[in-house]
């Protein structure tokens, strides 16, 4: 393992990615921080399949792996850093290396990801930004490179193309998604139990949140505008914080007949993280701007300083004039 | 349109189906009552299908079809029953016609259904128990046929994959559903939005029943049972009933540690619909039958009379008993 003199990226096609693996050996696989199941899925299938030909390699994330991963996560090989090379998945920049940016963020020898917006921060890159997920890259890989696929391969190939996809929901899934998840059914994963891990399964403290998330529920505009509230208080009474409350989002814009769905979480006494949602034909980058924020046009976000009563107003302004126009 | 003059059932092959299929003409399709996304599903693709080699066809539901399925529901032909060929679609039982029951319920010509059920009412049936959804079929079938697929075709068709799968969730996913899904992909189908529809879109009434039933959750046996209500009160305040219930019993069953997932439907005073959601070991078919009820072994339910406190005094009994066997 080496710095690297220059910092271009060079792109790889598949072929000359499935060489690399082939011809590299004592692999460092890393994970992006607060990892999903796609950058783990990614990771392991990787290193099940490196195993298989007799490679070593060890998967190495900035952050605790959740205990719900544990069907298909093991532990790994030690390998050395001196001398190993390090391959990356699903990691679209440096930063989201988290604590393991500083030792490793500019020694990434591969990097296989299929985020569009990629940094190219790695000394070579496969990129597929059509991949719904990047296990799908993975399935792909390992068959070009003729590696046996074992089960708990197969597993963590599936549970990355289910939560990178909203288990098949989403508008990134193609026909190829569907024909590698066909594929994967011919190995033993109990998808059936991976998809009740992944999107059945709420903690206690998650659901007691969410009932006093709906108790804040206020209605605007004809109800074409839903605002829900977290407050510091309901964090520290639960104990919800950070991704576990990603949730609450999705439950602003599931509601029938809302065009803007609006989450309001508190960071500080007088701060607030702001996630607004939107359908057609309202801009929810438009609406965040106003706030000094930004984003994309279904989904952004900003951070808005003042009192609770404050900020709904001023997104209650954003969101009207985004409506008047 | 004849009176059968026995009641044998030929049991079809998929050839001999669409053989039938292309033989006749002047289709009366029923679904079943209640509809949901494959029965509409396959009724339309199969309507649509029929149209395009020329036959004329008409879809018949004994209940109001919800207005999310838009997409793909059309007015029909008007197709009079005297000389009509009656094809039943995902319908089990001829008392699941609802009120099309009377009419229709001993004169279906062709069956085309998955449930393994499935009582053999009708004079010739197709029936692929192996099939995730009966849109499976009807897929199969109009590619047999040979019939071209236009994309409102492809959206009801898909439609029924995913609304019986749980998009692709459920223990009878198999590698066919999702080559099937693959294909239809070739089509303008915008699954996502399908998906949003389907999934993602709950009614003001619904979330503020939630955040009501959600109040009332009550853990037991050390959180490995939780309770929750919905009384007769929270359904005329906020004005959900029936169907629109059904996503209750899911919560239940959704909170990490439960074993036994039990909701308390009130549909009297002093009368309880129960329902019972367990995982591995708890039997919840056991368990409602303590209570004068019965059903699977993962989902059961129980009418139990008494006042609340009393029923649910009797149902941790039962839970109980269970737990210790």
């Amino acid at each position: 393992m080496k710095k690297r003199a220059d910092t271009r990226c060079t792109l790889l096609t598949l072929k000359q990615c499935a060489r690399y693996l082939k011809k590299h050996d004592n692999y460092i696989i890393l994970t992006h921080a607060s990892p999903d199941g796609d950058t783990l899925g990614s990771a392991y299938a990787l290193y099940y399949g490196l195993n298989e030909i007799g490679k070593r390699a060890s998967v190495l994330c900035a952050d605790i792996i959740p205990k719900k991963y544990d069907f298909f996560v093991r532990a790994t090989d030690h390998i050395k850093r001196e001398g190993a090379t390090v391959v990356a998945v699903d990691v679209a920049d440096k930063a989201l290396l988290g604590e393991l940016k500083e030792e490793f963020g500019d020694i990434v020898n591969l990097n296989i990801d299929h985020h569009i917006s990629n940094s190219q921060f790695a000394e070579n890159l496969y990129l597929d930004a059509t991949a719904a997920a990047t296990t799908e890259i993975i399935f792909e890989l390992l068959s070009l490179m003729k590696v046996n696929i074992n089960d708990i391969t197969a597993k963590a190939l599936y549970t990355g193309l289910v939560t990178d996809t909203g288990c098949f929901k989403y508008a990134t899934v193609n026909a190829k998604t569907h024909i590698i998840a066909a594929m994967l059914y011919e190995y033993n994963i109990n998808a059936s139990e991976i998809n009740r891990l992944m999107f059945d399964t709420k903690s206690k403290k998650l659901l007691e949140l969410e009932k006093q998330v709906l108790e804040t529920a206020e209605y605007h505009f004809d109800d074409k505008c839903i605002i829900l509230t977290v407050t510091d208080k309901m964090q520290e009474s639960t104990g919800c914080s950070g991704t576990e409350l990603e949730g609450i989002a999705v439950i602003s814009r599931s509601v029938e007949g809302v065009k803007a769905g609006v989450t309001i979480k508190q960071t500080d006494e007088n701060k607030f993280k702001v996630s607004v949602r939107t359908y057609d034909p309202l801009d929810a980058s438009a609406i965040c701007k106003k706030l000094g924020g930004g984003g994309h046009k279904g989904a952004a976000g900003a951070s808005v300083s003042g009192s609770l009563a404050e900020v709904k107003e001023m997104i209650l302004k954003a969101v009207k004039e985004a409506m008047e126009e």
